[in-house]
């Protein structure tokens, strides 16, 4: 964890935003907040308008070129467009600006964002909201939530201190780790949970059974609602981390279904003392995970 | 569902409750509330003492033969000790008296029930807090509730008819279901999402790379807690659930495992539009379960 302390004032600094959806429009908030500059860059004319009506942003345009005079950008486009938004912004920004994301997976992004702009460092604030757009943009979102920041052994660490003292000023919990580590993680945590959940809820829509389905819609309570919610959240998002996260997704995914055989075995055959003791050492290991 | 009507003014009963814990003491509250008379047998002389000091109980003792006079018995002991309860009130209570439980599982404790006491009626009150014991009984638990009520072919309507007032009167929602329909579906939203949980939590344990581990626990967040949550619950509880519904919970946990697999299949295929889309039909049709 970084010892970077949020009570040294920091130096005004002139931050870019590319991407002015819920993630960069929080951001450019808590910026303007901390006395920065914030320029937005948007696709759409009309998230360009929204952002500077509801002050998210010092300047904005649909025109990367005003990132030009920017020292850091945080790129908080889809993922999918990252990479490409980096190499246009080659042809813009000054050498020093350092260029940062927000993507939920790292190792191929960070890799190719490296070796297109030396000065990119990967970040990733696990912050968020169930909605989704610039309109439900708000201050503090970031305060208290981890945000991971990736270096790689070619990042600068003048660059990597940079995008730490801004996490910091933001009020995250700010964690180093490479690439391929992060993202094991956050397939354990984050993409696993996800598919776990939403085939719990397809083993329930697929009860042949009418009344048997029926009652258990009736019948489900607190416990279904939770284990079930991640696997109804967005699609898209959920198919996306998928894509981006594969190899990491599947390695969890094997090693869950060991697990899960593993109960089922213990079931099976009785083994009840065995079963209790695998429910006890999940219940007293897991405030290590809140 | 029932059509018993809450506002129908009902008659005062003399309610028996066997097992003065967390169901049964709350379940004591409020009957007293509602005006009944409520007369409670517990194991201990000291739990006795407490419910008579906490007003769950019109009368208690550690005699069963304080159920000679009562029109209805709730048992609410632990699930192994149903029958045999049952088998001891034989001796004890009128020929009229009907006889219930609020065991989470029903199959063979309404066959077993039924057998040694004809007006034996299941019940399932869906209601309960994380804590467990009698000092946190609380007044209107079962309100909004789902109380799932299972006679089977032999039980009499009229025996049916006093539990689902009493439900009712309670505040609680009622429907009825055979004891063989209730098993699995419980099986389905209640006792796989603790094996689906708790299976989620071993993954993460058994990370063996250090740094990984230790990472995930610092960015696990909201989503995590979620699907976690029921597989860090009470260790006894879930395997008690698991011996006394092993059948349905093993049907429901193959077929949870063939729809992990399929999802499984999606993501090592690159079948991105097929995930989108089963991911989509969660998302649809989990409110059905809320």
């Amino acid at each position: 964890m970084s010892s970077t302390d949020a009570l040294t004032p920091q130096p005004t600094r002139t931050v870019g935003i590319v991407g002015l959806g819920l993630i960069g429009g929080c951001l450019g908030l808590d910026l303007r907040r901390l006395g920065h500059w914030v320029y937005g860059v948007a696709r759409r004319p009309a998230t360009v308008a929204a952002a500077s009506e509801q002050g998210v942003v010092t300047q904005a345009t649909c025109n990367l070129s005003l990132m030009a005079e920017v020292d850091v950008v945080f790129i908080c486009t889809p993922m999918a467009t990252i990479v490409p938004t980096v190499r246009q912004l080659l042809e813009i920004v000054p050498a020093s600006t350092v260029v940062t994301d927000v993507g939920s997976v790292k190792g191929e992004i960070v890799a190719a964002a490296t070796a297109l702009w030396p000065n990119f460092v990967g970040g990733h604030p696990m912050a968020g909201k169930s909605e989704s757009g610039l309109a439900d943009s708000e201050l503090g979102v970031f305060r208290q939530s981890p945000n991971d920041v990736k270096p790689i052994e070619t990042t600068r660490s003048v660059d990597v201190e940079q995008v730490v003292a801004i996490a910091t000023q933001l009020g995250s919990q700010v964690y180093t780790a490479t690439p391929s580590a992060h993202d094991r993680a956050v397939a354990a945590i984050s993409h696993l949970p996800v598919m776990v959940s939403a085939s719990l809820l397809h083993t329930c829509l697929n009860e042949s059974d009418v009344q048997v389905k029926t009652l258990a819609q009736q019948l489900a309570s607190s416990g279904f609602c939770d284990t079930s919610r991640v696997g109804g959240g967005n699609p898209e998002l959920g198919t996306m981390m998928a894509q981006y996260n594969r190899p990491a997704l599947l390695e969890a995914l094997q090693q869950y279904r060991y697990q899960l055989d593993t109960l089922i075995e213990l079931i099976n055959t009785n083994q009840w003392d065995a079963l209790e003791q695998a429910l006890n050492i999940a219940q007293q290991e897991r405030p290590k995970y809140l």
